[in-house]
């Protein structure tokens, strides 16, 4: 066994059972991102049943920031519609466990930490629609870079949903006005991945005062000529969990996203933003 | 017979039937703007069928600027495809006739300068994409004000076929972030009557150098928050024609379009942007 993914023949062409497979092994305990490209990742959201109904409810109320892509059974580890085979104990490459908020455990397989109550929600991510931005040839910076991208706390609150509440988080990508205009029509067609942006032109606007100063992630320039373009982002709900508290609750670990069999080419949805 | 539109009972919910044979009975002489809401106006250009071939390939190589909506035959003063007793010599409520690029008439009608080698184009107007706009609930300053809309010349090159060449003209709508986006996704449908914008925020970066002097139409206020939002507009095969001087021309008055039999609503375009 071995903790890098160079041995592992896993890349942009793998599938995503060759992922999952590897992940649940223990071969891969990485990052996934620029895996089994053709495939959808997914973030990860553990919580006991008492907690479910609020946290589904709070993802319906913001679909922006948290586009559900499944919902398991309570207690079922199983989630046969991103993945026939898929077990949600094992196929994330690495958990975080939290018990009152507090980070308990980092395993790469939370077997132990399994419970009968326990209901898993997949959230869509922004890893698939910059796979289509990219596949248009718009170039994303911090991609180019190797870095994280920047993501901020705004002043957009969420609707609140029972313990779940707290502002919009936004993930930003500097861009022309040209390819700004290309990146809003490609993802308009993706409301399963947070979709079109929420905002672009003056950070000031939702309530981000330094854009050099990122909450989340690395900071990435903004050139001459370039707008920053703000979409919602998978940690708004990752962020709604932490201010709640909860008694238990697992998530993947940072880029260690779940990769289910959905393909990103079947998220666009070509009738969403019919007039 | 009369020349305000006051006594003819046009309005918004006309049909565009009723606005062609107002114009060709010579009661309608003014402008179009506001009536028969649901159906397509249209840009109107009639050249000598020596040009047509040329302004032909002109609108088809800068589909944005000059969305073709219909081609009349040489020398047949019909367009059935736009309107089964649609007469290109009578039914706009007034014409301007040009020699060798000079205004010569502004007749109500063109019977006496028809000629057998005539080719009719009619192209897409903004108001198409302004109904569709403000059914939305996006506002638009210069209808709520009653103004013309501020249009520029840019740098943007159209590219040249024959004697036609010169700039993309630009319209420019200022919106906030929100409602830029929507505009854009509404746009983007709607590749009949001009499309996406090309350009927002910085006019400078499309050679607009001064924004409250725009080159045709009337200044607007930008307000704090809001960005320049530019269509590529009607008036480019305009000013392609002023600057090509042809022997022979027949367009429409500002503001007096064609009305036609399309709706605006079977303009969408679902398909247009699929990834």
């Amino acid at each position: 066994m071995t903790s890098s993914t160079d041995s592992l023949d896993l890349d942009a062409a793998s599938s995503a059972l060759d992922v999952r497979l590897a992940a649940r092994r223990g071969a891969l305990t990485g990052h996934t991102s620029g895996l089994a490209a053709a495939f959808v990742q997914g973030n990860l959201a553990i919580l006991p049943a008492s907690l479910a109904d609020d946290f589904r409810r709070y993802c319906e109320l913001n679909p922006k920031a948290c586009p559900l892509l499944g919902v398991s059974e309570p207690g079922d580890p199983r989630l046969t519609a991103l993945g026939a085979d898929l077990d949600l104990r094992s196929d994330v490459p690495r958990y975080r466990v939290w018990r009152d908020g507090e980070l308990v455990d980092q395993p790469t397989d939370v077997g132990r930490w399994w419970r009968d109550d326990l209901v898993a929600f997949v959230i869509g991510c922004s890893f698939s629609f910059e796979h289509a931005l990219l596949a248009e040839g718009i170039p994303l910076r911090h991609v180019a870079q190797g870095r994280n991208v920047a993501m901020y706390r705004t002043n957009l609150e969420t609707q609140p949903a029972g313990v779940f509440r707290g502002p919009t988080v936004v993930s930003m990508r500097p861009l022309n006005a040209a390819d700004a205009i290309r990146a809003i029509q490609i993802t308009s067609r993706l409301p399963q991945v947070h979709g079109a942006p929420l905002h672009l032109g003056d950070p000031a606007r939702i309530g981000i005062l330094d854009i050099d100063r990122p909450d989340y992630g690395d900071p990435i320039d903004i050139r001459d000529g370039e707008l920053p373009v703000f979409w919602a982002c998978g940690v708004t709900p990752q962020a709604a969990i932490a201010t709640a508290r909860p008694p238990f609750c697992i998530t993947h670990a940072p880029g260690c996203m779940l990769v289910t069999d959905l393909l990103n080419r079947d998220l666009l949805n070509r009738d969403l933003i019919a007039a």
